[in-house]
C-alpha cells in the first residue's frame, strides 16, 4: 500500500484526495504556491511544501519542484487530481524515473489518449463507434474537401493535440471550409505546437454522455454508470447528472460495453472516463478518454456508493478491484452543480477576492466539496471553480428539488458567483424534462440570465 | 399532503425538519424565542413567529403560543422534533382540538407509552420480552421486598412517570431496599407528581439497543434496523452506531419482530423507536418506546437511504408507506457523534457563548447536522447539543477512521466542546472491537479524559 502521498494540486480536489488518503491511513503531503499558504489543503494535510510563486507555470506546473518536494518528504506516490499536470505524460515519466508511483495510468496511455487522431484510430480498430470522419490526419485543404463531401456537412475540424475548444471549427458549408481549416490549423500550431488536423461529422445538438471506468493492474475493468454532462458553456461543464434519462437499459448496456472495450483497447489502468456524444437518435460515438479523476466524479460516487479516489489509491498500490460489475446497481439519481467565482452578467468574467462568510448547505444526501470557509481567499491565479454541490434522491425530480433547497441554503459573501444561474436552470422546463443538449446554455442564456436576476 | 408546517423546535432538528419539508414542497414556519432571533432555523424557514422569551417554559413549551402561531400563519400541521413538547399528550390533544395535524402518533399512544407501568404490561401481554420484575405498581416497601427476593438482586426501582434517570435507584442488597425505595418515590413525586413505582431486575452492563420503526395509518409497520446507543454518560447518549455488531442475524430478526409486535400492540402510527436492553447472553428486553423522531435517527438514514422525516410527513399526510420490509437491506456501517457545548474536564459543565469560527467536515458519506455557523450564538437556555456528525462506510473500521478524519477537520472556535473526548473514544480498543456496554464511559472516564488531553 502507498505509505505517503503527495497531492500535486490545490482547491477542492486536493481536499478531496487528502480525505480519502487519510481514511486509508496514508500520510499526506500538500504542495502550495506562495499565494495559497492559507488554503485548506495546506492545513488538512499532514505536511506541506511550498513549491513556488503564484503563477501555475512556476508552482503547480513545475515538475522539478513537485518531484523534489515528494522526494524530500519521502513520499512514495503522487496524486495529480484534475487539470495542472494530471494528463502530462512528461510528468509521469519524470515520476517513474524518480521511483515515484503516479496515481493514474502509465505515460504511454496518457500519450496515446492525448493524441486525438491516434485515440480515434485505436477505438475504431477495436470496434468502439467513432464519429464518421477522416482516417487519421487530414494533410491539406484538398483532402479536407474530399472527406467533407463524403461525410456531408456540417463537419467539425479538430486538432489532434487539441483541448478546451482550441483548434476546433464548425463548418456548415463547403464555401467556408478553406478559411476555417487554415485558421484552425494556425491556432493549433500556436496553442499546442502541433498542426495535425482531422475532420469529423458535426453531430448537431448532441448530449455529452460519459462512462466512469475503474481498471486494476490485473485487467479487471468495470463501468460505474454514465454521466450526462450536456449542461455546458463554451465546453466547460456546469451541471452533471446520473443516470442519463434518455438512455434505454439496452442502450446503456451497449454504452458500458463500448466504454470497457475502449479501456481494454489501451490497456487502461486506474480511474478514467470514456466520453461520448449521443445524437438525437441515441447513437453514441466515442470522442475522447480522460485519463484522470474528473471534476464530476462525485455524482457517480453518490449513486454507486464507491469512493473513486480510494479505489485509485488502492489500484496504484497494486490491489485487485474488489467491486464486480454485478455489484454496480444504480437505483437513485444524483446531480452536481459547479460553483464558480464569476459574473454571469459580465460575460462570465472570473471573480476573485475574499469570502467573508461561507455557509455550506447540509442535510440528507447533500454533499459539498469546496475549498471555501468563512475567510477564504479566492485567487485570481487559478481556475474559478470554488467547489461543487452534489445531491442524491430516489427520484430525479426529488434530486432537482433537493438541489434547489441546497442552493437556497448556500451563502457566499464577498465575491460574485454563478449560484443563481444554477438555480435558474433547475426551474427550466426542458432541464426538468431532461430534454437538453450541449447547446442548452447557448440557446437559453438570455432567458436564464433574466430568470437569475429575478431569483437573486 | 400537508401544505404548511410549523416546526415547534429549535437547533439542528428544526433545520433538519425544514430541509425535508421544503424538498417535499411543504411551506415552513419556524418559531423562536427572543433569544433565538438570529438562529439558522429562523432564516431557513419560509416564515417565522416569535413565541416568547428565552425561558423554554414561556416559549418552546408554551402550548398556547405555538398553537396561535400555527393558526395565525395558516399551518395545517405541526412537527415537534425531539425534546420540548414532542411527547406531551396534552399538546397533541390541544392541536387536535385546534384542527391541526401532529407529526407523530395520537395522544392516546403517547399517554400509554409515557406510563412506564402500563407500557410494560401491554408489552408483556403481547409477547414482547420485558425485564423480569413486578406486575404493575409496587404499592409499598413490603411488596418491594417480596418481589426483589423473587427476581433476585441487584434490582432497579423505577418511577412509572419517570425519565432522565429521575426516580430511579439501583439496589444491590436487601439492606438498602427500604431507604432507596422511599427516596426514589419522594423524588418521583417531586419530579413528576406521580409516586407510582415498579421494580425490575437490574441488567448489569447491558447494551442499549433500539429499533427504528415506521408505521402508517393502514397498519403497515416496518423495522429499519437497530442502533447500538450504549456509549452514554448519565443516560445521555454520546455515540450511536448501526448495526449492533454483537447481534447474530437470527437474533436481529427476533429483535425486529419484537419491535414490530410492540408497535402493533399500541396501534402505533408514524416514526417511533422501541428501546431494549441486551444482556451479556444476548437476551433482549423491552424498556420503553419513544414516540418521536430521535436525535440519532441519521445513522439509520445513512444505511437505509430512507429520509425518516420525509416519511413522517408523508405518514401524517395520510400516505401509505411505499417502503416494504424486504427493501431494507443494510450492508454498511454508520456512526454518529453528538457534539456538545460542554467542558468534559469540569464535570461536563455546559458551555455557552459565541462561535467565532465554524468549519463543518465534508467529504464522501460524511454528514453534519448542526445549527452552527461562523458567528452563531450558543445559548445557555437550551440543551447543550450543537449538532451531530454522521459517517458511513462499507466496513465498521472504515467508518471509525472516517469519523476520526471528520473530527480532525472539525473546527469550533469560541466555546469548549466534547470534540476531543469523542475523538479519544474512537481510539479505545474496546470501542474498536464493539465490546462495550452502557457503563463504558463511567468505567473509562478518567482514562478517556487523559487521552483527550493528549490529543487536543
Amino acid at each position: 500500500m502507498i505509505k505517503k502521498l503527495l497531492i500535486a494540486n490545490r482547491g477542492e480536489i486536493a481536499l478531496r484526495i487528502i480525505r480519502s488518503a487519510e481514511e486509508l491511513q496514508i500520510k499526506t503531503v500538500a504542495v502550495y504556491s506562495t499565494e495559497d499558504a492559507e488554503q485548506l489543503h495546506v492545513k488538512f494535510a499532514d505536511e506541506s511544501v511550498c513549491i513556488g510563486p503564484a503563477k501555475s507555470s512556476e508552482s503547480y506546473l513545475n515538475i522539478n519542484n513537485i518531484i523534489s518536494a515528494a522526494l524530500a518528504t519521502k513520499c512514495d506516490a503522487v496524486a495529480p487530481g484534475y487539470g495542472f499536470l494530471s494528463e502530462n505524460a512528461k510528468f509521469v515519466r519524470a515520476l517513474e524515473e524518480a521511483g515515484l508511483k503516479f496515481v493514474g495510468p502509465s505515460s504511454e496511455v496518457i500519450d496515446m489518449m492525448g493524441d486525438k487522431i491516434a485515440a480515434r484510430d485505436l477505438m475504431k480498430k477495436n470496434g468502439v463507434p467513432v464519429v464518421p470522419g477522416s482516417d487519421g490526419e487530414v494533410v491539406d485543404v484538398e483532402e479536407a474537401f474530399i472527406i467533407a463531401e463524403k461525410i456531408g456537412y456540417p463537419v467539425l475540424i479538430k486538432a489532434s493535440g487539441g483541448g478546451g475548444g482550441k483548434g476546433m471549427r464548425r463548418v456548415y458549408k463547403s464555401e467556408d471550409l478553406k478559411i476555417e481549416f487554415e485558421s484552425a490549423k494556425s491556432e493549433a500550431i500556436a496553442a499546442f505546437n502541433n498542426g495535425s488536423m482531422y475532420i469529423e461529422k458535426l453531430i448537431v445538438s448532441p448530449k455529452h454522455v460519459e462512462v466512469q471506468i475503474l481498471a486494476d493492474k490485473y485487467s479487471n475493468i468495470i463501468a460505474l454508470g454514465e454521466r450526462d454532462c450536456s449542461i455546458q458553456r463554451k465546453n466547460q461543464k456546469m451541471i452533471e447528472e446520473t443516470p442519463c434519462i434518455r438512455l434505454t437499459e439496452e442502450k446503456r448496456k451497449e454504452l458500458y460495453s463500448a466504454a470497457i472495450k475502449a479501456a481494454k483497447a489501451c490497456n487502461y489502468e486506474n480511474a478514467g472516463t470514456v466520453e461520448f456524444v449521443l445524437d438525437r437518435e441515441n447513437n453514441f460515438y466515442f470522442i475522447e478518454m480522460n485519463t484522470r479523476i474528473q471534476v464530476e466524479h462525485p455524482v457517480t460516487e453518490m449513486v454507486t456508493g464507491v469512493d473513486l479516489v480510494k479505489e485509485q489509491l488502492k489500484i496504484t498500490s497494486g490491489l485487485k478491484l474488489k467491486i464486480k460489475q454485478e455489484d454496480i446497481n444504480i437505483n437513485s439519481y444524483a446531480i452536481e452543480c459547479r460553483l464558480n467565482a464569476e459574473k454571469p452578467l459580465e460575460n462570465f468574467l472570473p471573480e476573485s477576492g475574499n469570502v467573508n462568510f461561507f455557509y455550506a448547505p447540509g442535510g440528507v444526501n447533500t454533499r459539498v466539496d469546496s475549498y471555501l470557509y468563512s475567510g477564504a481567499k479566492v485567487s485570481p491565479y487559478y481556475d474559478s471553480m470554488l467547489g461543487k454541490i452534489i445531491v442524491k434522491d430516489s427520484t430525479r425530480i426529488g434530486a432537482i428539488r433537493k438541489m434547489r433547497r441546497a442552493l437556497e441554503e448556500l451563502i457566499i459573501e464577498g465575491i460574485k458567483t454563478n449560484q443563481y444561474l444554477l438555480y435558474a436552470i433547475l426551474f427550466d422546463m426542458d432541464f426538468i424534462r431532461g430534454n437538453y443538449s450541449t447547446s442548452f446554455i447557448e440557446d437559453k442564456l438570455e432567458e436564464l440570465l433574466n430568470l437569475m436576476e429575478a431569483y437573486r
